[in-house]
């Protein structure tokens, strides 16, 4: 089945491709610290696990998986592999008994976030997370200024259905600021999202 | 860092590919059904989805990419990459709120199930998924009779520590049918294991 995004752009495989590429150049271009969101956020979480905050990873990433090449006596190659779409967020776990499930996002722009770093699957998901009572919500950087915003998901959804319903295609910097929550930068934890996490919901 | 299961076994790279290797030959000799544990499973959780009932997914297989080509005007193409050992369980998710995640394995033996199915990563994910309030069984599927049962996180803990102690390294029937709780198979969904959850967490 193959299908567009609201703004036209093909959903599959090479999207999913280009994504990848998009991450390698974030390496690079976020070498100021050194280090990628991703990786401030496995930090983050490897900190939670450790000190027994919270039990958070991020989900593999989807491969699937064609051609397996077994050598004698040494681990199996794979030889053959594409990336595919994922169909959930890439963070979840478990808080205080609660569900967690995040997506996290970095934007080149200073204004805005664009809506279009969001699969439809991840949206639906979130979605879903929030019918079933889960703690959804994403967090969003922007590069230029190194600024964290944590948006909860019902948030995204008003944001992703006046896209839908032929309004702007980006969240603001200042819609971010009314509805979203600026996460401090700190040494450790990184990034202390279950800081706010602890006022939205445990408080 | 290099460690082994307290069967001696070897920890790391070339057991996940023999792991691999048996979910190959797996998948053929349950083909009198034609499905595997795991597709089975999966279509379960597409039910409970689709059904509005919960939100579980199984995580993508953990590979580490070492080699990325990237044709013009068509896919990327994972051209070298290896399993890695999975940090927690297969499955997770949301149902009625709460934390929910398990293992599921199947074994040949007629009369126990042996535990270096599991690896001790697995076991101390599932001791802190416990710690922090969520759901945490695993699903144990006999291959000769086709039997699944449902066995607590709190069980396969006590029984690893036995194990750990010098005790026998596997669960007797026996053990399963007092400690654990019987899945029938059915048509849709295949195996409702959150029938079982809901008499032993929600009732």
């Amino acid at each position: 089945m193959e299908f567009h995004y609201p703004n036209g752009r093909k959903y599959g495989r090479p999207s999913s491709s280009s994504h990848f590429k998009n991450e390698a150049m974030k390496k690079h271009s976020y070498s100021n610290r050194g280090m990628t969101l991703e990786e401030d956020l496995n930090v983050t979480n490897e900190y939670y696990r450790e000190q027994g905050i919270a039990i958070i990873h991020k989900k593999p990433t989807p491969v699937q998986i064609v051609q397996v090449h077994y050598p004698k006596r040494s681990a199996a190659v794979i030889t053959e592999a594409y990336f595919k779409q994922p169909s959930t967020t890439d963070y979840n776990g478990v808080y205080k008994g609660k569900y967690i499930d995040f997506e996290a996002k970095e934007t080149q722009s200073e204004t805005s976030f664009p809506l279009r770093n969001f699969h439809e699957h991840q949206i639906s998901h979130i979605e879903q997370v929030l019918k079933h009572g889960g703690i959804s919500f994403v967090i969003i950087r922007f590069k230029s200024s190194d600024e964290l915003y944590l948006l909860e998901g019902c948030h995204l959804l008003s944001f992703w259905a006046r896209m839908v319903d032929g309004g702007r295609k980006s969240i603001s910097k200042k819609e971010l600021n009314q509805k979203g929550h600026l996460i401090p930068l700190q040494l450790a934890p990184r990034i202390d999202y279950l800081r706010i996490v602890d006022e939205l919901y445990f408080s």
